[in-house]
């Protein structure tokens, strides 16, 4: 199991060709695109601050946001909260 | 739906063509342009600061101001709410 | 009707041959010029703090302040109230 | 009359070959000399700190301090009031 | 011993070859790699903050994290708590 | 006499011949070279901090820290305390 | 005597052959190598922190932290405490 530290959340990248029920595309324009993943693990929060991430959670986040790693096989990445920028429900 | 996180907004931009009753027009100028939108999704605020704009306001924000991203079919953006510069009424 | 976010500000810029009573002159020097203007829409301030000017001042601003919009046929620039250097008066 | 926005002061710089009682004489030196003036306008303070100087105080400031303006036929230059570094006296 | 100032951690790196039972692989990436290695000591925390590692804690950090130092023999790194990425478990 | 601003002091530097009963002796490093001089003025702090020097200390500040002026004939420093290193006593 | 200003700590470098006790060795790499001194005076605080390390505390402390002086004839190194490492002890 992985324990974040302070405001940082483990995020498990949704595979590319991968769609939600909602249908999210990323537009081919030259901003920043943002990426999905489903958050596994968050921390306590920083500085008294409590998270706004819950375990189970689908996120979007920045395309440069986070460092990878492999854990039993399969990849990670580990971020801090307000790299996450909105919640996908339904 | 989309739940923003922090101080985050979502914004469905308005139609480049598109006119209000107030008549918008973005001077030809070298100065950055401020874009119009409509706010679709306010995150809870940040640090404990309440947030100032509300789910169907209508908003000029900066130019390169957010992140694009597809949502049922739909472009949207991502920014923070300090990005937005004015919520426009009438 | 435009409102404000935050600590921002809507000023109507004076004409640039227009003279106020006191007769505001800018030197002609290597110096940033600060520009004269009226205030339109005053937001509700940031992290608690209240705003100093009020609609109606006439004010003195930075020469890069701000970003400009034109609404309903008047340009006019949004900008933080910090950018506002002094209120004019007589 | 100009009231100051927030911590920033009005300042009416003395003339170059002025001389206080004092005899204030800067040094040809390769640092940066500061400058002379009276203070003719004070701000109400940012943050809710109070302000230091007082009208009509004659202080020194820095040599790139402020912004430059006339004002019925004076110039003036509006500066911070850190940008002011002591006030003189005798 | 070391007794770390403020908010520093030393930790122990785990040798290049070592696996853990959870069997964590740094997939071959562009991005940064996280390393592995074991808290030895913690410090009282900066600005009254709490500390969440313990000693003991085997961690994850930023490539780039800490300076080296040796004490009796064996390779320690020294760095912030905030370089720690999360704490492995299992 | 000169009343510093905020956290700013008046330092009159000490001869560059001079030595102090404790011997001080700059060394000939690469290293930037602490000065010596006395301090003539105190400000009354910033931000409701209080001062730690008081008029009268011997100390060491960095090589280029403060604005000189000329002040009745002689020459002065304007730092902050900040910039001051250490008092000397003995 | 020395009295240091704010967050600033007197350390005094150990001989670059001297060994502790624990047989420091700094090992040969590419990344920045502590230094190990004797702290000899400490300051009060800043803004209302404590400080952590006491005269006496033999600490490690980053290559090129502090400023160099002589006194009575000794080398010493002017940091701020957050500048020091680790205490060592035994």
């Amino acid at each position: 199991m992985m324990k974040p530290i302070n405001d940082r959340v483990v995020v498990k990248p949704a595979p590319a060709d991968e769609k939600t029920k909602g249908g999210i595309i990323i537009p081919d324009t030259a901003k920043e695109k943002p990426q999905r993943g489903e958050v596994v693990a968050v921390g306590p929060g920083k500085d008294g601050n409590d998270m706004n991430v819950s375990k189970g959670d689908v996120v979007l986040y920045g395309k440069y946001a986070g460092q990878e790693i492999s854990w039993e096989g399969t990849d990670y990445l580990i971020m801090r909260e307000d790299d996450i920028l909105v919640i996908l429900e339904g």
